[in-house]
């Protein structure tokens, strides 16, 4: 376990590495000035384009292709400006060993330019692309920018870690659980004791508190996280971290409709907008437990708890089947079944037999029978 | 401090109570069918029509008007069976001593009639509204009927609750918090050691965690919760259990837009749809400490921290000056300022003078100053 002073020293370390990116930033474009060369930044192209599906990792990757953003230039003076003062600002955030939002950050750097009408950003949808940009152009994450995104989700089960100091049993959460936080590093948070076997990660605030009322996690060994939909960053780098370090098969349990398998993908491979984070965020040892398109016949669901496919879910799943990550025959053939069947299938479906149906029996057998797709 | 056991006996004291309901109800319908009467339940009535202000208690009210919903009657017997069919599910929840989603109701409660086409239930949004018809039939929450809906929210500060059996130091609980579960009724959640002088809810997750990073709660002795956005009903009934139990004001602190004073009013005496929930969930107590339109002078913000009132906003707040709980000179003050101004500001803007300006400067004048609206 490090000390309180060996976790000070490895926050100042690794705020001192991205300081030294951001400052590298700058002196380049000091340099250049004084050379008085056209000021410039490479920032690799975040975009389908640039993107590739590596088999052999299997997660999606970001290519080697960049672009140069130049000062003097009339389309990118303005981003090349902005760039700066999002710099300027992760820079004082780390000075200060503070963290903030993107929302934030935003105002913190929104103002009209002297005398101009002219705003340094007129809304956040236009700093939110620079801070991407700064996060590829320094390879650095926003968490280690000190820049978080909105924290959803919650844990319970047999592991004991550190947040901000504090020790938190989640073995002893109660029924709301350990809100997980948006920065999970781990210079924040550290794992202590684990008696896990794996983790469960659920989309769904109201299944999590169905198994923790069951106390499933108790007597299965495992952590019971819940994401409220697609997992927010927080929580995708918290269930990487539990596989790396301590080397837990990671389960997903979803709905099964063409979102619930996306969730899913993002979880295992990342995704296309932010291919470049997959490296640190993906998990490829994710393992899909469910819902399959298989299970309303293999666990005899009655035919009226399923809900008719719509125009847009058909859409999609068509749309998935041709992602070189769905590409393997098992996956074809799951999302063909979907696809065949006409319907998908919420996990609340499985109370149709029965409230503890999904922590007594379908849970267990699926685990017990090695039913799961990767 | 209750024992293990006499908590055991409060639920279960809770849930006969409930269960005497919901079998009252029965034994009336059966009744009437003995006695070749038409079986009938009464309703009150929910709606904008049956509902009242009620000045003194500062909260919204629902009136005394009922309906009668009866089986024979071609327009009625569907929702008739319905109520009776979702009593049924609650009755068994409260005999296994489990509890469900609203979500996972809908799904136990459907099925096709018989040989029928014909589906108890099509979709959610016909269950929905016979909870709530359950729920004021027999003058119940649906906490008690052991349904809960989505959770959110989170907590930390000074005080030690006990959830489910597990001592909660909120005083100890990192840069997550504990989260607020949905169902927060003394026989789960019982509050112990309290060193706070006020409760603290802020809308937004980024603000809390600004907060909760600078222990904004250890500094000024509260309790810090957040709410994202429109606060849940676990939110809604923590925050009216500590007024009343601790004895603790409550500030509430939201964007200055409609939205914001909207949901303050709804912490405060609640909202049209859910009147009959006031008298439980509402806080007639609760401080509106900002932010209001007077902020922007009174705190030096500059103009270019604000964003322009859209036509939706104009006319929501139009809207409201005419709700009886802003009628008061001081709120149509407040709202006509914003109108007047043409602007809306974020919490986050804020930050516009300083990354701690919030926990530093603006929050601790602002009580200091008693400069709140009730």
């Amino acid at each position: 376990m490090a000390t309180k002073r060996e976790l000070a020293a490895l926050r100042k370390h690794k705020s001192q590495q991205t300081l030294r990116k951001l400052t590298d930033l700058a002196e380049k474009v000091v340099a250049q000035a004084q050379r008085l060369e056209n000021p410039s930044v490479e920032i690799p192209v975040r975009a389908l384009s640039n993107v590739r599906f590596n088999k052999k990792k299997q997660i999606i990757e970001m290519g080697d292709r960049t672009q140069s953003r130049t000062l003097f230039n009339v389309n990118m003076a303005k981003r090349f400006a902005q760039t700066f003062l999002v710099a300027k600002a992760c820079k004082e955030l780390l000075d200060a060993g503070k963290t903030t939002s993107i929302r934030d950050l935003y105002y913190m750097t929104k103002h009209t330019i002297g005398r101009t009408s002219e705003n340094t950003f007129d809304d956040q949808a236009e700093s939110d692309p620079i801070i991407e940009d700064l996060e590829v152009a320094v390879d650095t994450l926003r968490e280690e920018l000190h820049l978080f995104a909105s924290n959803r989700g919650s844990m319970v089960g047999e592991l004991t870690l550190v947040d901000a100091g504090d020790t938190i049993d989640a073995r002893r959460q109660g029924s709301g659980g350990w809100a997980v936080p948006s920065i999970v590093e781990d210079e924040v948070i550290q794992f202590k004791k684990c008696d896990a076997k794996f983790v469960l990660l659920v989309e769904k605030d109201a299944v999590w508190r169905r198994l923790n009322e069951d106390k499933f996690w108790r007597k299965h060994k495992c952590i019971l996280i819940q994401s409220q939909g697609q997992p927010a960053r927080g929580v995708r780098r918290l269930v990487r971290r539990m596989t790396d370090e301590l080397n837990l098969p990671l389960y997903v349990l979803v709905d099964n409709d063409p979102w619930g398998l996306y969730i899913y993908s993002v979880i295992k491979q990342g995704s296309i907008n932010l291919a470049y984070e997959s490296v640190r965020m993906a998990v490829p040892k994710a393992r899909f437990l469910g819902l399959s398109s298989y299970d309303r016949e293999r666990y005899d669901l009655p035919d009226d708890s399923t809900i008719m496919l719509n125009s847009k879910d058909v859409s999609r799943a068509k749309q998935m089947m041709k992602y070189p990550w769905f590409a393997e025959r098992k996956w074809q053939r799951e999302l063909k079944k979907m696809l065949d069947s006409k319907v998908k299938l919420e996990i609340e479906a499985l109370s149709r037999k029965g409230i503890t149906f999904i922590s007594e029996e379908y849970l267990p057998r699926k685990i017990e029978e090695r039913d799961w797709l990767v």
